[in-house]
């Protein structure tokens, strides 16, 4: 790949999602598709076979490699008059342009899901209504206010209890009756404030916008209100990021000051804005057309959006500032949308487990399950939810920024150039692995280190206690510096020029993470007094778990021994939720008495957590037989 | 006086008031009172005789004249003993420093009045109050957040209902908290939301201010809600005079545009700040530390406070946007004060009858006297209240800026200079003249034309109809342009060397403004159907009916012919409602009761009005006999 600088440029456009890259000659579709960011499914890693990436190619086939046999075994003659062609198979032969349509099966569900998250359905009830009305036009005889005039009519037609008024709405008032010749459209919240008044008959447009906060990524949704309808998405990276990765160095710095604080409030605010705004231009939409923004994050997050000091959430006992559900005039914080728009953020549990936890739950509906379910939600905090319709028991695992790939030797974040899979023959003790993007590696992420290690664990390689054998009989087994490595990728095969090892240290890294998350599994499970064979279903939410091979989490005992069969990935449950509540005000009730009736445990007061987490400190944990279950 | 600008300056402080003025030798103090902005009893317009302006000299006596004869007349020996003296008769006699002291009684109930009002005794009950509590610490074993925390000890201890919490209370909870060891003070408003909390026991400090929103000039007052004490008291011009002084021409500019009608907003909210500012400043309590704010005014200046947008208000058939209560967090409109502070605007009843009517009956008590009751609020428009306990009615009378010296050959404000009592001789049909500040004359203010008016019609030089006779002996009296005038001043007794007129024109705006308020009582009075014998008390409100001499008001029907002994000054009655609703929620909902019941009857949509009108462009009235009534 040498010549790859100095390679002729196709051009790759995708029409129907508005993207285009440049590729080298030489590439294929399906790193087309990588570069555009596309998560095509790809099961047999770009080796022809699986057949599972098939695209379209609508526009400059002669820029491609012919179709050959092996692409011929996953395509009908039928498929190829539709143009249909093998994405990992189709070479670029030379510059030009080519254009390409994905169709969504051939997306991984992953991807699906990271952005919507599993959602169930939701009887269309929000909390803002808008009501039509035509009014009598004042006179000397009937000079009574704009104000009275608008809710005596309301009130009469609607049969509404007594209204209160937005300020706001109050400036715009007597400029919206008249511009709409006493014909106007008023929206209203349930709890009976007239929080907007338009000109004219606007009743069949109402908006609202969900954002779930993440540590690293913002995710946004414009919902329709009229017709449940999810027109737009957008996510961006949290730019407190540039504070820290992790929620303590950002609660470090919001504690400073006031104006600290008020600095990664803005941030937060300008991000979402910016979700708004990309969101309401794809969907022609005007902001001002939003009525409510409905938010969730962790509570660190959930404290910052606000602005409020989320100091004491980082300290012990780690008590948060507020945990009901909260709910003000968007406005006041900055965020984008009508003057009168309402800004809903879910309420929250505890310092570590926030409103994106409730929100999961109320995605998953785990409060209404008949059978015991389990939730992990893999984060730097590890939200973990346990329990049925009875009763529901959370707790945070202090799992630690690991499966970033942080404190990994060639650890490295899920970006283009890491290893992402690793597989292990049990036998030659050799690897193969993928890298995401396809290009040459420069380390190993979060997912390819667990990978990594359950694929050593299944071969002999490490121990139950996690200890690297020193005598295995392979080339890649070696010793630096008095510990043991086993190398993933030689030297010649990456971009950084030097072998790219799993160390001891790694190992032990990953134990103490994985660790983490199995204790406070477990902590639950004893708290409900459960077995693991009654958990009927392990929902797996959020970026890392769906990426995460479950066989390999599992095998490493980050996940409880439950059958694979009973696994369930279920992506952004956090924003699902939050537009579960945009949806209907029913729901914005069901997470108030969940975050209210969810039990919280604090591991870190908990008597047997120790123990639990000592005893999680094996691979895959000290009551494992010897060899983990390796079958779903 | 052609050495004035030459004369040796003496300093004269008055220390008390923290006011000082440099006077030239030849001056007397209460020359210097008035240069000093005091308004000093004064009945015999400094001649020494009536006594009234008793001062004390404190020090620096050396610099003045001797205590003459006519002096004594006014003092005992104790008196001298204590250091008294006539300020109009103790003149400065060299330069130096005088230290002045002047006893209230020797202010004029005018200037009293003017800044307070009459306010009757409210029980203290305000709409915020503040509660006390020590709540227990957290811990891993109760780690419940900060807000729930406070909010269950809160309901605990005081035994109160559900409570919500201001949106920027939340930004401070968790810092207050833990500053004050875990003893905070809530603050938390009648309708349960908490507005803030404050580390340790502030509950001894819980400040209140009322601003009366005038046309022209603001009035503001710190009040004690612990004790009901008025703190400080300071007023301010209105800066939107620089866009007209009469409300239409602000209506117009603030309805180019919504930031011409912000432009309008901030300059009354910054003249608001200035207010509380400055008597925060004088009573040493801290901006913040104020936590409710109520506003008064007429109902474009309640529209522009609040930035609604007030264009309706001024055009047929003068709709206003809203008439009941307002409430909102003062923050939101830049009122400076504590972040939680509630701002409240009384309500309004009508286009031209605003909050400040409606404060005007709650600190009369005209809703609950047992007798009928007029209140006369001059102003460009006047507004006219009648009632008893059983009904209230009201009306805007167009009374226009003559009585404000607009539209007068020689009138002017009532500034330093102004001719402002007139007295003609009814045998020599001479007239004598005061000015304010005891300067040469600059020109008549309204308060002089309505008592030479009065004055001429008493001494025949008017008829009934208001002509002025050209037959009468007097060398005042002239026809200049074919029009008859009355000479008030010879140009050698004026500043402006030119002589000082009251016109035939003159009369005739006199008539048209006197006229609109005559004509608005007469139609209230048939309304209520009370004769003017009935109206057992007519209360004057506000600065100009303060300073205009009943008895000449009375005598060119601008009141109703009723004894002098009913006619009470009420000074700023505005402001003292405000104060009332500052004290006690109750009052607050009085405001609101008074201003849904008082009955509204617009002028220009009455039929009655033309002819009442009409019927009222005479001297007295049409329904008068020949010579008005002359005793009270």
């Amino acid at each position: 790949m040498s010549t790859r600088s100095t390679a002729p440029l196709a051009v790759v456009a995708f029409p129907e999602h508005g993207r285009q890259t440049r590729v080298a000659v030489g590439k294929t579709l399906l790193d087309a598709a990588h570069a555009a960011k596309f998560e095509v499914s790809n099961v047999c890693a770009g080796r022809g076979v699986c057949g599972k990436c098939r695209v379209i190619v609508s526009a400059g086939s002669e820029h491609l490699s012919p179709i050959d046999n092996l692409e011929r075994m996953s395509l009908s003659e039928q498929d190829i008059k539709q143009k249909f062609r093998i994405a990992c198979c189709a070479k670029i032969t030379e510059a030009g342009s080519i254009e390409v349509q994905i169709p969504s099966e051939s997306l991984t569900q992953v991807q699906q899901l990271l952005v919507a998250g599993v959602q169930p359905e939701v009887d269309l009830n929000p909390l803002v209504g808008k009501y039509l009305i035509t009014l009598s036009k004042p006179s000397l005889l009937d000079p009574r206010p704009d104000l009275e005039r608008l809710v005596e009519a309301l009130r009469a037609e609607f049969h509404l209890p007594e209204l209160k008024t937005e300020y706001l709405a109050l400036t715009r008032l007597p400029y919206a009756l008249r511009e709409g010749a006493w014909e106007v459209t008023a929206t209203i919240s349930k709890d009976g404030v007239i929080t907007w008044v338009e000109a004219g008959q606007t009743n069949g447009r109402l908006y609202g916008f969900a954002i779930d906060v993440g540590t690293t990524k913002l995710a946004g949704y414009l919902v329709d209100l009229k017709s449940a309808a999810v027109l737009a998405k957008a996510s961006v990276s949290n730019p407190q990021t540039a504070f820290g990765s992790d929620v303590i160095s950002r609660i470090s710095y919001a504690s400073k000051g006031a104006s600290e604080l008020a600095e990664l409030q803005c941030m937060v605010i300008d991000a979402s804005n910016t979700l708004i705004r990309e969101c309401c231009v794809g969907a022609n939409i005007e902001p001002r057309e939003v009525f409510h923004v409905v938010m969730v994050g962790n509570t660190a997050m959930h404290h910052l959006f606000l602005g409020i000091p989320p100091k004491y959430v980082a300290l012990s006992p780690y008590t948060p500032v507020l945990r009901s559900s909260f709910q003000t005039n968007a406005n006041r914080i900055g965020i984008l949308g009508n003057p009168g728009c309402l800004l809903s953020a879910l309420p929250c549990v505890a310092g570590f487990v926030g409103a994106d936890a409730v929100a999961d739950v109320l995605a998953t509906q785990i409060h209404k399950s008949r059978s015991m379910v389990l939730l992990i939600d893999i984060g730097t905090n590890t939200e973990i939810i346990l329990g049925d319709e009875r009763r529901l028991i959370c707790c945070s695992a202090p799992s630690g920024p690991a499966f970033e790939g942080a404190q990994i030797a060639h650890g490295m974040r899920a970006e283009v150039g890491a290893i992402e899979r690793v597989w292990i023959d049990q036998k030659t003790l050799e690897a193969e692995y993928s890298t995401i993007g396809g290009e040459k590696a420069r380390g190993v992420c979060g997912s390819g280190v667990v990978d990594a290690i359950a694929g050593m664990r299944r071969a002999g390689l490490i121990n139950l206690s996690g200890r690297i054998s020193p005598e295995a009989n392979s080339l890649r087994l070696r010793k630096t510096n008095g510990l043991m490595e086993y190398v993933l990728a030689w030297k010649e095969e990456t971009q950084t020029e030097h072998d790219i090892v799993i160390t001891q240290q790694d190992v032990e890294e990953i134990k103490l993470a994985k660790a983490a998350i199995y204790a406070g599994t477990s902590i639950l499970t004893r708290h409900l007094n459960v077995d693991t064979e009654d958990i009927t279903r392990l929902f797996v939410a959020g970026a890392f778990g769906t990426y995460v091979d479950p066989y390999s989490a599992r095998a490493i005992g980050m996940y409880p021994d439950v059958p694979l069969g009973r696994i369930s990935f279920v992506g952004n449950t956090a924003g699902a939720g939050a537009r579960m509540v945009l949806l209907s005000e029913e729901q914005g009730t069901e997470a108030q008495r969940i975050a209210e009736t969810m039990e919280y445990v604090e591991l870190a007061a908990d008597k047997d957590f120790p123990k639990a987490f000592t005893d999680s400190l094996y691979i895959p944990h000290r009551n494992a037989e010897n060899q983990p279950r390796s079958t779903g």
